[in-house]
Order: C-alpha cells, then structure tokens, then sequence
C-alpha cells in the first residue's frame, strides 16, 4: 500500500505531472507510516530464527491458541512461557506437535530445522532446587533461539566445593546464565571464575527479608564481579534470550 | 541538506535518470535522518512563544552564560531555572536586560512582547512560607509562557477558613498549581472546591516521615479529588509548563 | 431550611424585631451550615454533565442498584467503574438501557443526550494489552463526560516506529492520556511528539520489579517531557476525568 | 505464696533464727517474682472498667468461646475486635447476652452497668465509606470504656463544605478520632478546627499508591496540625482506647 | 470590614431599602471569607496561653528576629524551636528577657505570667543521651503551655531495671511523652507501666538500619501497648503540644 | 572414583611410568572435583549429630516421603520444617516412629540415641501467643541438634513484670533465642538482663506497618543490648541452628 | 543506702518494734528501686573483664576525656570506638599510656592484665579493603574482651580460591566474624565452610543500590547458611562483643 | 614454591619412600593453597589484555600513585576510575605517560600496544547532558579493553527523531551500551530498534523521586525490550567491562 502511493508519487514526478517541489512537499506530507514503515523494519530480517514468544501469564488457554493458530500459519516457531499444566494440556490437545517443559512451564512448537546458531555453549547455573522453574525457563528459551545449552543445578554458595567440581564446564561456557534466589550470591561466584559474560537472574524464591525477590536482585547489581549484568526477578526468558543475542556470531 | 538529497533525487526520477523503482528503493535506503528529520520537526512551530529553557543546577555561570548567547541570537525568549542569586548576578552582568527573581531562583529574558496567550488565570496556591520558592518558579514559568498569573500563598489545611477566604478567585482560575510539602493535603481540599484542572507539585519541605517529598507525593497521587494530576517533587517549572497548555487554547 | 431561617431572620430585622447587632450576632451564631451550604455551592451546576461515578470495587450488586436508583431518580448520568462483568449482569437486569463495557470494567447509564461539550479529541494511547482496562476506563469515563475520544493502544516504546505510524493522530488530539506499565517510558515518548497536555497513568501491569506499578509510576514523575502530569496507578477513571477538565473551554 | 516466703523470713528474723544480715542476703536471693509480683501490679485496679479485649483475627469461634468463658467468670466486659460475622454468630449462640456489631466486625458483652467515665464527648470522625469499619471499631471501643461516643461519616477533605457544616459538633469533643485512607488528610483539616487532642487513624482504603496505608499514615505523621498523634493503619481499636484514657479525667 | 459590610446590609433591610428576598441573595453573594471569616475563627480563644511558635529551621536570626517583634507587640507568649546556639546569641541581644534552652535548642519569652494550666504532670522519658535534646524540646514546649513538666532520662530498655526504680514517677504523671531512637522499645515498656496516655516520639538518633528514625517510628506504631499514639521523627514540639491538650481540664 | 585416579597416578609415579614434571602436570590437569572434593569435605564429620533437615514448604507429602527415605537408609536423623498437619498426617503413615509437632509445624525423625552435646541450655522466649510457632521451630530444632531447650512464651515488654519473674531461668541459660514480631522489643529487654548471646527472631505477626516483619526486624538491629545477633523473618529453624553451634563446646 | 533502709527495717522487726505483717507492707511500700537494684544487678560481676565503653560519634574530645577520667578511677578498662584520630591525639594526650588503632578507629586503655578468656580463636574474615576499619573495630573489640583474635582480609566471593586458600585458618577458628559491602555474600560462602557460628556484619561500602549497606544487610539476612546471625550495618564492636560472649566458656 | 612441595612429595613416592596410600593422604593433608592456588588460576591467562583497574574514590593521590607504580612494573594497562581532576594532577607528575580523561573522570596508562581485540563497534548512547560522565567512563574502559568505541549522546526519549537520525549507526553496532537518568526510558526504545545485547546504566541525574538513580533502575529492569540487561547505578566501569567481553570473539 505504502509501496504504492510512493509509486503513484514518483510516477507522477516522472511524468512531470508533479514538480520537484511539490514532490518534496508531499513527501513530507505522506503519512509517517508510509514511508516510515518501509524504513523502519529493515531488523526484522536480523531477527530472523528466533521463535515468537507469547507470555502465557493472564491469558487463557483459548487465547494462547488463538495466538499460536495466526504465528503457525507464518510458520514461525513459538515459545509459550509462563503457562501452567493445566493450560498446557488444553493447547497440546490443538498442537500435539507441541512439546511442554513442565519444570520451565512453557510450550515449544518448532517448524524450523532448529540449527545451531550460537556460537559457545549457554551454561545455566542455578543455586537451589527450587530456583529451577526460573533457570528452565532460560534454558528453553536459550535452546529454541538456537544455541547449545547445559545446566549445573543446585550449587549453592554455602557449599562452594559443589560448585568447584563443575570448573571445567564454567570456564569452557560461552555465555552464563546464573539463576539464585535468598542471597543471590552465586553470580559473583561465578562471575570471579570465569572470563565470560554472566547474565544474572534473581528469583522470588525464598521468605521474609527475600522480599520477593529484591535481595538476590539488590545482590546481583552490586556484585563485586565485573562480568554480571541483571534482568528482571524471575525473567528466565529474558536471561535466555540476550545470552542467546551475545552467543551469536555477529555477522554469520 | 536532507531537502537537497530529495531534489536531486526526484529530478533525477523526472528526467527518466532513475526508475521509479529504483527511486522507492533509494528512498528507503536514504539515511533515516535526511527524511525522518523533515518530517518529524512540524511541531516545533506550535511551541513558538514558548520559552528555551535551562536547567541551572550544576552548570556554572560561564556555561549558563555561553547557552543563553547562543539563544539570544536565535531571538529566543529565555527561562533560567534552579541558579543561585551569586551564579545569577554574574549572568545579569552579561545580559543586563535579564531579570533576577529571587524567590523562584530563575533568570528570565524576555525578548518577544510578551502578549497573553493562555485564556484563563493560572492560579498557584501554595501551603506554608517554605514552598514559595517551587512555587514561584512554578509562576515565573507560566508568566514567561505567556498567561495572567495570580498566587495565593500561606494557606495550609490546618486554617482551612484562610483558603476559604480566597474562594472566589480559586473558582474563578482557569487553570490551578498546588504547591504544597509535609503531609500534601492542599490540593485535595483545592480541588473539591474548584471545577477546574488542578495540577498538584509536592515540596521537599519537611522532616522525619516527609521523606524528602515522598510523603507529600503519595498523598497527591491518592487525592481523593479527582481533578488532580501531580508532577515530580518540586517541580515547579513542570506544573508550570503543563498548566500553561492546558490554559492554550488549541487553535488560537 | 436554611433559607428559612435566614428569612425569618431578616424579616425580623426589617421589622424592627432585631437590632442590627443582634442580627450579626445571630447571623455568627446560626449553624454554620445553615449559610455556608447556601454559599458553598455555587460550583455545583458547573459539573453539570458530569456523570455520576459510583466506585464499584467492594460493593456487591444489590449496593449498586440501590445507589443508582437514587441517582436515577435525579435524572443523573450514571458511570459505575471497577464492575466485574458477573455483578454488571445483575445490575442490567435492573436497568436494562445500561451499557456495560466489558474491557473497562464499567457500567454507563447515559440519562442525558450526550452532547459534546469537549473541543477537541481526547487521545487514549497505551503500551500493551494488559494495559488495555485501565486505557478503556479512560476512554468511557471520558466519553461520559461528553468528550469525542479516540484510542492508539498496542504501542509500547520497544517498537517507537508503531507508535510513530500514528502521528499525525497524536499531533492533532487537544489532550493525550497515555497509559503503561512496566517500564512506563511511552508518556515520554508522546510527550516529546506532541504540545499538548499529557495524563499518564502507570498501571499495575508486570512482575517482580514492576512492585504493582511503582515503577512506571517513578519513571513517570520523572519523564523529561515537561507536559506530562500523573494520576495514581491504575487510575484509569481519574485520568478521563481531568483530561474533561482540560478538554471542556472554561466559559463557552 | 510469695507472701507465704516473705512471711516465714520475717518471722524468722523477728525470733532471733536469721540474723539481720543474713536476712538481706536471702531476700536478695528470694526469687525476683516473688516480691516483684507484689509489687509491680499496683495499676491494675487502676484500669477497672476497661474491658478485656480479644483480637479476634486468626482465632476460630472456638478458641473465642473458650477465652471469653474464662473471662466472663471473672465478671469482666468483654470486647472482641475483628471477628467475622460467619465466627461471631457461632460465638453468639454460646453467649446469647452479647452483640454483634456487624459495621465494627466486633462483639460486645457487657457484663458492668456501663456507667460513664469520661468526661466528654469522643467524636469518631471518617473521610470515606470504606474508612466506616475501622470508625466503628473506634466507636464500639470508646462505648465500652465508658464514653459518650458520637460519629460524623463522609466528610473527605474533597468537600470540605460537608466538614464544615459539623464544626459546632467538632469543637465541642472532648477528643477526636480522625479516621481516613486515601490521601490522608482530614486529621490536618480537623485539627486546624478545634482545639483538642486528635488521634487520627491511617486505613488501608485505597489502591495503587496508597500502599496499604502506608501514604495516610505518612501524611498524618506530617500533619501541619500540631494536635495530631498517629496509631497504627487500621488500628481503630487502638484509637479508641488512647482516646479513652485521654477523655477519663484523672483523679475522679 | 466584614463586620462592617454585614452592617450596612442588614441596615438597609431594617430601613426597608433591601427587601428580605434581595438580603438573601446579598448573603450568598457577600465574599465568603466576610461571613466566613468572623465565624470560623471562634476557637482562638480556646487556645489563649499557648506560646506563638516560630519553627527557627531554615530562618537566620534577622527573620527570627523581625517575627518576634510583630508578635511581642501583640504581648504573646513566644517559643522559637530549632534554633542553633550561633543564631540564639543574637536573638537574645535583641531581646534580652527571653531564655535560651542550649539542650532543646529552643527560646523563650514568657510574658504571660505562666500559670499553671494543665492538671497533672507531664513526664518526658527518654532513652539515650542523644534523645535529649527532642526530649528537652518536648519539655519546654510543655512547660511553655503551662504544664508542670518532669524528665527521666536514660532509661533505655536493655537496662530495665533502670527505668523500674522510677515507677512510681511513672505512674503518678498525668501524661507522658517517651522518646527514643533505636529500636524505639521504650514506650512499649513505659506504655505497660503505666495507664495514662504516652505520646512517642521516635528519634533519628541511631546508625545503618535506623533509616534516620523510621525504625523506632515503625516500632512504636507496633506498640503492643494500647495506650501509646505517635508523632513525627524529633518532633519534640508536636508530642508537648498534644500533651498539654491532653493534659489541659477541657471546661477549664 | 577420584580415590582411584590418584592411586593410578601415584602407582604410575612409582613405578616410574611417569616423571615428577608430569606428575605435578597431570595433577593440576585433573578434574578439579576429584581433589578438591576428597580435601573439602573435611567438616563433615564435624556436623555429624546434626539432622538433615527438609524445608517442607513447596513441597507435596510425595516429594518429602521421597527425600525422607534416602536419608533414613543413612541412618541420620531427620528434621522436617514448615510442614502442614495434612501433609504432615500423610508422611507419618509412611514414617509411623515419626512424629508430628503442630505448634512448630515440624517432623521429627529420631535415629539416634539423641545424646544431649550441648553445655548449657538454649532457652526460647517468645512475646506473643501468635509467634509460637516460630519459637516452637526453633525450640524443635535445637532439641534435635542435642540441646537440653526450656521456653517462656508470652512475656511481651508491654507487661515487662512478667518478664522479670522468669530472670532466674532468664540468667541462668546458656544462649537465648529471642522471639517477637509487633515493634519486635523483647530482645533488647532480654538482651539487657542477661550476659549471654541472645538470637533475635523477628516474625511476620502484626498488621498495617508491621510490614511482615520488617518492623521487628529493624527494631532487632537496632538494638541497645549489645549482645543480640538477628535472623530472616519467622526463620526459627535458622535459630534454632546456630543457637546449637553456640552451645555445643568446641572440642568436646 | 537501699542496703541500709533493709537493715533498719529488718532491725525493727527483729527487735520486735514492727509486726511481721507490717514488715510485709512496708516491704511492699518501700519504693521499688531500694530493692530492685539490689536484686537485679547480679549479672554485672558475670561481665567483668569487659571493657567498659564509649560511642565516640558526636562527642568531643573533651568530653571523651571526661567519661574516661570517671572510668580510669574505677579501674576499668576502657573501649571508645569512632573517634578520628584528629580528637584521639587529644585524648591520648591526657592518657599516654593509652593507645590509637587507626584503622579501628578505636582508642584501647588496658588497665587489667588482659588475660584471655575466651576458648578459641575468634577469626575476623574481610570482603574488600573499605570493609577493613569495620572488620578492625571488631577485632579491637574481641581483643579486649580477652580473646584470642586473627584476621584474613581481601578475600571477596568473586576471587573464591583467595578465600579458600585460608580454608585451614576457617576452619580452626571458634567464631567467625564476616564483614563484607556490596552484595554481601561472603558471610554465605564463610557459613558454608565452617561448622562454627558466624556474626556477619554488613557495611555501607558500595554506591548506587548498595544503600547504605541495606543491600549486604539483607542478602545475610537470607544467607543459604544456617550458622549465619546478622547484627546492624557497620557495626563492628557489636559483632566483636557477641562474638566474644559465644567464645567465652559458660562457666569458667 | 606449592610446585616444590609437590615435586618433593611425588620424587619420595617415586623413590619408593613413601607408599601410594601415604601419598593419597598426604595430598589431602596438604594445604589447600598449595594445590588449589594452581589449580585455579588457569583463566588468567585469558584476561590477558584487560586492563588492571583502580577504583580511584576514596583513595589519596598518593596511595593511587603507589598502587600504579606496582603495576607498572609488571608492564599492566592501567585505568583509574572516579579520579577528580585535582587528584589526577598529582598522578599525573608522577607517570608523564598517563593520560586523563576529564568527563569520564578516569586516568589510562597504556603500556601494550592497544590492539584492538573486540569484533564489532561498542556503541556507547546517553539520553542527557548530566549522563555523559557515565558514559564517557563506560567508553575509555571499553576503549582500554581493546574495542573500537563511538559515542551518540544527548539523545533522550522526548526528541525521539533525535534518536531516529542515528539508526544506522545503532543498527551496526555489535554490542550497546545505553546510559540513562530521569525515566531510564531510553534502553527500551534503543533496545527495540536493534538486534545486538543492550547493556542499560541507570544513572544518578534527577532529583525527587529520582532516588538517587532507583528510578531509572527499575525502569529498566521492567524494560518491554527483551535484549537489555543492567548493572548498577552509575557503573559505566562495568557497562564497559561485560560489553568488552560479549563483544570479545570466543575463541580468537
């Protein structure tokens, strides 16, 4: 549409139905979004392979397939966070290609071939069991951007000889993702014995003066490692989706 | 320069140098910026009359000095905000036909005429002897924007029969400011009275609970008036800005 | 009443019942409500048009029915907020030519012929879906109050350039309401695109570090847009109200 | 039994069997209780007339029921505060003789003739219809502790005329509860009218911003008024108790 | 003037030039805060023997001086707070009958002859050596207003038996005011004591989680006490104030 | 497993399959886990006597039965915290010689002979009735860490006599776990009466500024007794912990 | 005195000139500090050895100087903490034999032997080089209280093999004092290591989101480790002092 | 010297002095330095290139000075952060070679030959003029850590289309740095437009309810733009630090 009120125009300049000025005038005339549109969007491209992603919390199962219905007709891959079991089974009874994570509480429905895109390995690393919603939900989606991913659970810092046995694996990980909930300690643990980027994820886990999250968040931003940045309490998929930006080759 | 890349290239287009296709194509590939730009500045126009504005606070003399010259070239009208009266005379030595107000800590320059463009009075009201200052920017700003500006000061809940002394003129304002610090209840009790918008600026002034202006705040946000809007903690010249469009008739 | 006593008063006076000092006397003496209700007033017929509000949350539906057949009797428009759709159904039962709007969570009974009182459009502009019931609760209150309203919602500032398709809508309307949770970034946004006033209301929308709309709250009150004022969270109503305020031309 | 102690001591030393000396060693050695007990608990008679309370919240009728007969054998007043209407029923049926007040969520059974101590009026003031049921439990509180007690509803500081139209009332309490949510600041505006003590009563009533009380109490903390003292959000109890000490004279 | 004006009104109904109906619609019509003003201000009266107080915070000497003088003309009572030693000398040269407090940084200047107004004693109770000086404000703001006034100082919980060998000081006063920072403890212990009304007054005396004072703020609203209510952080004047009305016999 | 690399290397380095360089290089070459496990675990036996303790919250009777069965084969002693009585029912049916403690809502799984291994005794004072079951947690589990354990429960400061008649036990015991939630006052009282390490627990009992627990939480910290040291909110077993680590005698 | 109103008391009974129900009134009746203080001060012999202690902040060195004369005369040995060293050169002036701890900022006058008292090592552990004057006022402190007293500083959790290395030194210790900023993590990982109880102390080194130490605060208050106890932020002679009472036999 | 220990230990195995089992056991009884510290430090190595980093606050010249002068020797890069001009001056005497960087407040010294080591541009982007000391600090670390740097500053949310020009140059680059006070908006619409990692720095600029940078902090935890993450208030040090390593190719 856009396209072709811009033809229409430049026909008409051609033709010298229109002058240069008057051209120039109705440029700036056209609405934005004609123009605008066209220039804007020249990333999707860039984003391409990355699954659309419906945030499952507050909508009902219906909705959730309604939305998956429209994505899969443009074949796109689709992850569904944040979606209960109950939920789950509703949506898997309309795409029984559909897998569902039950520790990560989400749905993937993959069309592409799902190549490996990244780089290095995404290392999820979480503190205690119950932390483990959280680092899943990173895990799933670091896997459904394309990228290899292993997880170290249950390596808390007030047993940090369990975390040394996993060394190897820390320091050979392209990118880190550290889940932890009480404290939030571990990222700076972590963050000292590697040379790579941790991105740091504080849960709601915990009571009392956890706050629902803002001590391990508070920890975290104050962390006395340099290579830590933070996402929101409880944002497994955000944490898996900008390791997985950082573990991709820029321009392969 | 950005219209000179358009002409060029719609000259092109008419004398048949460059397809039509290749036009819209190119004009996509223009830098953003040499379209976006024309396009996007139509409301600069709109706020003529309106005052360039600097933020005094952490800026020395000298550098306040250099950005009102280059404003004073393009014929601007300038409002100085937060400078100090010593910071303030070193200005008015190099732009003698500059104003001090000392109350509301600002410079004005007023090089247009001046002429009243808002409809109503702008009214500020202000609680105790302490919130002057905020409230006299809040005034200087809404005068240099070009409205009849009346004030009413001292006029605290706790005497609630010394703002009922002023009742006629708060009904009869266009536009109402609100300044008050400690517990904010000011605007509430304004706003009950008046038909009219009210736009309440919460002071830092107080101790213990006032918490810097946070208690004040809170109190506005949950005004049990309904024509209350609230800015930041002391923010006069905001109230005074916002209040001066509402004040604007729209056409005229 | 009041009248009542205030003519015997004076009637005593005029037949020389009551010295003139007696009559001050007792004029200080008589009940204050007695004059000050007659004297207070005089606002009232300014709001006319203004509906009714009647705050639903809390209220079963019997409590409803029973205060809007008393505004009914009055021949009031009538706007019930924060209704869910379950008790909104017994509530038509009893009046059936009511509306409910299920997006908004409101119920209107509009007694009056709605004439537009407004002089411009009223803009109600939001960031996601989940911020869509306190936008609609703008929208009908401000509708009510005899305000042309349109709405822009799905524009959330991580995708500027589908706001940016809607300028020239946001460039014409008189007064913006724009409304967002999480990062609460779009009044800033607008407001830097239009020179109108702008009511930003945050919304409770988001998790963990959104702490129920503080956050978008704050970012408000400090937007660097200096036409951006702020009603408390989730405050859908007062924001359509105050924007009728701004919208209605003061005399005419 | 302490006296049992200090008895056979003296005693002793009065025959000759304890020496002077070793009297003083043993009734330092004499466990603390058993003198201290003697002691300490001369104020209770002072507090005759007050009734036993019991804070209904998170007991079940039969726990209720249980204390309430150990107390009712004592031949105290009893009030229970915050009891559910569902409780309270099952509880009536055990005591047929007490009340339920359904508006104060409190059960009465007064088992005294109910004289009054006090020496004046204790006004129970409130701003919104939420705020009734903290007013209540004030209310019921003060009656039972032997006040006259009388209540002005729905006077927000928003139509400050429908304070106004009480202000006989108001000044002549002999103290006053202010009871209100939202913004908070009808203490200020009622302590500004009379001349006695004020103990005002943040709620929980709001939403948003109003952080579960916590902005009213904020805001009463900072009130302009110097005549106000705060208690805790919801506390009405409270209130009604300090306002009953304040209003009992002292001596008589 | 408004005596005035309401004069020649009902003059002219008395002599026949007004007609009742026009006298009626004059009374509405007469500025409010004419009739407003002479009834609202019945209770200043009442507060007759209270000290005029000037806040000293944030005002030099020359300010302090210049308020002083317009009020010793009117032969008022008057009490400075808040004013630095430094500032006080040259108060005191100005007027050289008045008295500096060093410890509660406050002046005096009776010239009333101060009688005893108040029915029993007034007992401000502090913990720490740093509370003293809200403590000593409290005292003189009391004793200012009339009060006999008695000081218990460092009597801090951890040593309890400290503030036991006062008991009988304790629960002879007719009022009390606790202050303290801290945990703010104090005034549930002296609440348990005692069955007359405590006024507290949290200090910002402490370090790290005393958040200047809102710890023993908190503490003190959570007083499992009843008989407790609350004021400001080092608002010293505010508990005296309150105090004395309470103290005060209300027919007088 | 690493027991076995090690003798394969030393073997090797014997029998002169491998040269001391290689050795050291194969050494630092192992997988860190198998040397730093067999050096880190060295406290193990150091805990021995303590139970395993599951954390029952969030968790469903299945998962408990599970955990609780793998410990039992290892014949250690096993404590379950915060574990509901429906639950709890179902995991004694599978534990019969298990038993249930309602108050602290905790199973206790005794293999041992139980030995007491503490010096003194750990006595837990709580204020009031509502935070006992924090303090039965704690007293639980310091019973099951070998601690001879004696409470006082409900013994607020409001009613500081009653405190006073328990100083003999209060003195005599060898730590103190200290619970209380409202202002969260006891501690310091205690604190100041005793010479021994007082463990503060502050709980989520209260309403309105209670903030769950904050406010006794700052108050602990900040107290004026200084030998309190505080845990999380409601964390009785934590406590209850630590107080077993205080009282157990080094060596012994 | 209180001793000789006993003796006098007992005397007359003795001698027959009291009854022995008298004698009971008159104990009763004598004011309770003549008795009380004689009972209540049992403890104090229990705390000798103990240094007595002066809170340098907002004292001058003069009266520093004062409180120590009246201590020196008593014997006691004498602690001041958070005295800079600009007055501590004057008080060292007065008391020679005195001694000035810079980095403590501590002034220590050992006038006993200073004979070690307590069983085992106390080991003060350090996160950053900033933490070290808090770690240091807490290492004075244990010192004089008769301990045994090593440090290990500079280790931070994000260099944990730094920590480790002093993992023998840890372990041997008897009580841990752990003094980190920022996110406070290195209290858990110390817990973690040891089987002895650790007082960690949170400082307000750090910026941004540290606030104040609130951040280190509450990442120990929610320490994975349960041998963990958290005293006030920077408060270093508190953690010294418990540490000390822990490390200090029962009853030797 | 841990290597000689070793050496010795496997020589007397190996010469048959000491048997396999001893071995075993002796390297376990072997401090834990001794190994570990070879064991761990193996990532060093791959720092390589990466600057020594002095955190200049709170440090004198001369220590600052002193600090240098070892790392000099060891041939290290250093930068020095938070160094104030007049300090930097002194330093600068003292290594001639030094260079520093007024608006980023920093001192680099280069010793290696700077070659750069990141694959794509770091683009460092700031909403004001009160911002760019952050992110001039964010630039010279990224700078000194071997990346190629480009800077767009003064580019808030208010002037979108300011932002808009630069698209391109957003568009290429490989990891972004966004640095923002006030609202923090500007990483959520920088963050929409591009497809790399975002790192957001909330800054301190503001004032109310600024809160010192929380603000902007929370705005961008809540960012609706999934490839931002965030590290503490003001820490342009960090923003440059992680971004350099994300930036860094894994394996080259």
């Amino acid at each position: 549409m856009n396209q072709k009120k811009l033809e229409e125009l430049l026909h008409a300049i051609r033709k010298g139905q229109l002058s240069v000025q008057e051209g120039i005038h109705r440029l700036r005339g056209l609405p934005f979004e004609d123009i605008g549109e066209a220039m804007i969007d020249h990333h999707r491209p860039l984003r391409k392979g990355f699954p659309e992603v419906i945030f499952g919390e507050g909508k009902d199962a219906e909705q959730v397939i309604t939305i998956m219905e429209r994505m899969a007709e443009a074949q796109d891959d689709i992850l569904v966070t944040r979606i209960e079991e109950e939920k789950a089974k509703a949506v898997l009874q309309r795409f029984p290609q559909a897998r569902y994570h039950p520790r990560a509480r989400a749905i993937t429905l993959q069309i592409s071939e799902g190549e490996v895109k990244g780089k290095g390995v995404i290392l999820v690393v979480s503190a205690g069991t119950s932390d483990i919603p959280v680092a899943e939900e990173a895990a799933v989606t670091a896997t459904m951007m394309g990228n290899r991913v292993e997880t170290i659970y249950d390596v808390g810092v007030s047993g940090v000889h369990r975390l040394l046995t996993h060394r190897e694996k820390l320091m050979e990980a392209g990118v880190l993702i550290v889940v932890a909930g009480m404290e939030g300690a571990l990222p700076s643990v972590v963050g000292g014995l590697v040379a790579r980027p941790v991105i740091a994820v504080p849960t709601s886990v915990g009571y009392g003066t956890s706050f629902g999250g803002l001590t391990p968040l508070l920890a975290m931003l104050n962390s006395c490692a340099s290579n830590v940045a933070v996402v929101n309490i409880d944002n497994g998929f955000g944490a898996g989706y900008i390791a997985s930006l950082i573990n991709r080759s820029q321009e392969g």
